[in-house]
């Protein structure tokens, strides 16, 4: 280890551009490395609690410390306590994985290191960040009234939908009263039980607590309930309260499943309610010409939220929020101190002024390498072909005779099951995930322990999904 | 431009580990160059609003494109509208600047893209996040009874902090019931007129409205009135209004100020409320031993938020959230869905149920790198040599009979000012960001335009700073 690896003393400086170069050039090849054989690595994190932590010194190091040191330890630490959310043979949850042009974006974005809270901290970021997610629109075929910021995750965009949706209430200024106090209103919000918890979590944030969420009941097919929402709604109204704003999912978390979207909107246009779409994983899917449909009806919402870090192979964090009543967003997260004030400010977008957080990370430039990159043929392709390898793992389990299909397959998602009951698949999934060549994650579905197998990284191929399929076969024995 | 820069049709493919290692190392080579030679290039970005856009296609690519075309207009279109935050010579705002362990913690970061939303989605997200934290906590000198989380930003931790108070009074279940309706309580929230925006944008977002804050003046060096705290207090207690916080800062957003900690927890502790301190920029002076007394008081706080992505020279976005009180935090955000629940539940910190964030990118990683790079002396060397530069500076301004210090200068940010008035400020302060050369920026101090002077950039030398000073002093003309 030479002295030159280390950082200068007195005064401390940082690695040289010289450094930068050579230890640039090593990480580059440790990712190269890694992209090679992540294949041969266990899927899921084969070690116990407190494995990882044990290794690590309890106390920061005083002095400065070699790269090759720290490279050392992130091969002989960290890795092994990594589940591989990059392994094409990742199956779990709705898979995230990050092409290589969105990991130079993200090494790109850190180097420039911009903070794009007001347009003038970087005009680079505002407007790039504003033509990405146009695109986006028009990959989806959103209408060209919805505008769009860029979020981390969907459960922040949701809160961000309700927040507008509560504030936007033309009988009280929450703003000035919020929502407390004996005159407030005692606003509803509705939702189906299958919806994500993100939308119960955005609920409890903004003062609604447990007795303001509806989780309206869904049909065989996990759909919400029109009828039911309807009912709701009423039950609310003569009983004082306040529907506000219904939260709609196109391919809910469990079972991908598509409230019908259209059906929805006559009701909350009808009842004077905001409608907001949940296709944080599905909505990728519009890109395809033939499954366009899925999104009927979300141009008559007020918000939608759609995650590009899930399968459009951008890196985590990446959430596209869209919506036809900007001035609603504004209103409610607008706040500007004499220290943000800028010149500027009469004729540009500042994104601050649209949502809770100040400090913006440039998160449009690798979502814009990415669709570069691929292109919108590109998307299609590899959307269209992790639907079909969908369609081949579920013809599998209908093949055999000891499973059962638990739900529709509308995307990448297969919902399944063994016919004998909880244990067993408790059972089968802990032990197919312990061989560490697949991971593979469960929901409840009618009340029954149900597995899920995902498909969605950029990597997997038909043999992937093909030794998925053996594997979970033998293990069920 | 040859094939193989493009994805490979048919079905399309993910860039090869080759063509990784190719356009990495060409990348790597960019970022160095740009390290290199970002002292060239205006500080702040000289175009105006649409210059950018109106220079990006208007609808998304339809094939792909190659690496060579991207990295092409990332030069021609994107460079110059970045306002450059990693140049030494950004003296506006709070600086935030990439060390080179930083942004290749970044990339890998990227290149792992783990979710590290349970335990068991990646084990060493969940642990190597505990033990920075914990390490940084040390650093700070924080008593060991506090635990981390990392959020993105300090407004998401205030956030956090304010919904974890107000869900925590022990008389109205917040969860269950909200904040609305004939008997719950009208909560209050007390801050100092100098706090940051994000204090009164939580406050909005979780249901109290502006008639909830309390915004208490401040002493002659802009620090909380702690008598003025303890009247407002006692009047909306006869008023029928309920405290439930107080929001302290150390190292305000305008002057730099510390609240009186120490006799703000006083008042909390008799009263009852929740103490919350916002350190964002200051907390990290704390590593310095002879600076440690800054954060006095903040060991008797409930919750405590600084960034190590302001001066820490860790890429944004990094906010370092502490609760004595985690499990009040827990039960304000936790709701565990089937499909997330795991084996290990019982025995494991899942960070998802801390926070409305659900999906968690592995930040803790480049803050470990930095931390082991520079080790704690690097810190205390590069601090303590910021604040000398700060020094210097007001000095600089002491010696010019044109100018006047606005405010106390306790860390590494001068608010100064020309005597003549705001307007000979504003174009002082418009004038010398046009150069190019330097970026400062501005607020209002006894209600009077001031200009700031923050030293923060990992880069920053003692010449930077002599330079900057000859710019202004001569653009007073």
């Amino acid at each position: 280890m030479s002295e030159e690896d280390r950082p200068s003393p007195d005064p401390v400086r940082d690695m040289s551009p010289d450094q930068f170069r050579k230890w640039g050039g090593e990480v580059v090849e440790w990712v190269a490395r890694y992209l090679e054989t992540v294949e041969e690595l266990p899927v899921m994190a084969q070690v116990r609690p407190g494995d990882i932590r044990s290794q690590l010194p309890q106390s920061p190091p005083e002095g400065g410390e070699s790269m090759e040191a720290i490279l050392a330890d992130l091969d002989r630490i960290i890795v092994p306590g990594i589940t591989h959310w990059n392994h094409p043979s990742f199956f779990a949850y709705f898979p995230s994985s990050a092409a290589g042009a969105g990991i130079l974006g993200e090494m790109l974005s850190a180097a420039l290191n911009v903070n794009g809270m007001v347009w003038k901290t970087s005009p680079s970021a505002t407007e790039l960040e504003s033509t990405v997610l146009d695109w986006l629109r028009q990959m989806i075929g959103l209408s060209a009234d919805f505008q769009g910021i860029v979020y981390d995750t969907t459960s922040v965009g949701t809160f961000h939908a309700l927040t507008a949706a509560r504030n936007a209430i033309p009988e009280w200024d929450v703003a000035e009263n919020g929502v407390a106090g004996p005159d407030a209103p005692r606003l509803t919000l509705y939702t189906s039980e299958h919806a994500h918890s993100s939308v119960e979590k955005g609920a409890l944030a903004i003062g609604l607590g447990r007795r303001g969420v509806r989780k309206i009941p869904v049909d065989s097919e996990y759909r919400m309930d029109v009828a039911a929402l309807e009912a709701a709604i009423q039950k609310d109204r003569a009983a004082g309260f306040r529907p506000f704003c219904v939260s709609a999912t196109v391919g809910t978390t469990s079972t991908t499943s598509i409230d019908p979207v259209d059906r929805i909107a006559d009701v909350t246009e009808r009842e004077g309610l905001w409608l907001h779409v949940d296709a944080a994983y599905a909505g990728a899917a519009a890109i395809l010409p033939e499954r366009a449909d899925i999104l009927s009806g979300c141009n008559r919402a007020d918000s939608f939220v759609m995650n590009p870090h899930k399968w459009m192979f951008t890196p985590i964090e990446f959430t596209a929020f869209y919506t036809r009543r900007p001035d609603a967003l504004r209103a409610a997260f607008s706040l500007v101190p004499e220290y943000l004030k800028t010149a500027e400010d009469a004729s540009v977008t500042n994104y601050m002024d649209y949502g809770i957080q100040l400090g913006r990370r440039f998160r449009s430039l690798k979502l814009w390498m990415v669709m570069r990159y691929f292109g919108v043929d590109g998307f299609r392709s590899l959307l269209g072909e992790h639907m079909r390898l969908a369609r081949l793992f579920a013809s599998f389990v209908e093949q055999d005779s000891r499973f059962e299909i638990a739900a529709p397959v509308p995307f990448s998602t297969v919902c399944f099951r063994l016919r004998t009951g909880d244990d067993d698949n408790s059972r089968l999934m802990e032990r197919v995930n312990a061989t560490g060549k697949i991971f593979i994650s469960h929901t409840r579905v009618d009340d029954r322990f149900t597995l899920r197998f995902s498909i969605g990284n950029v990597k997997t191929e038909e043999r992937h999904v093909r030794d998925a399929w053996d594997l979970i076969a033998s293990e069920a024995g």
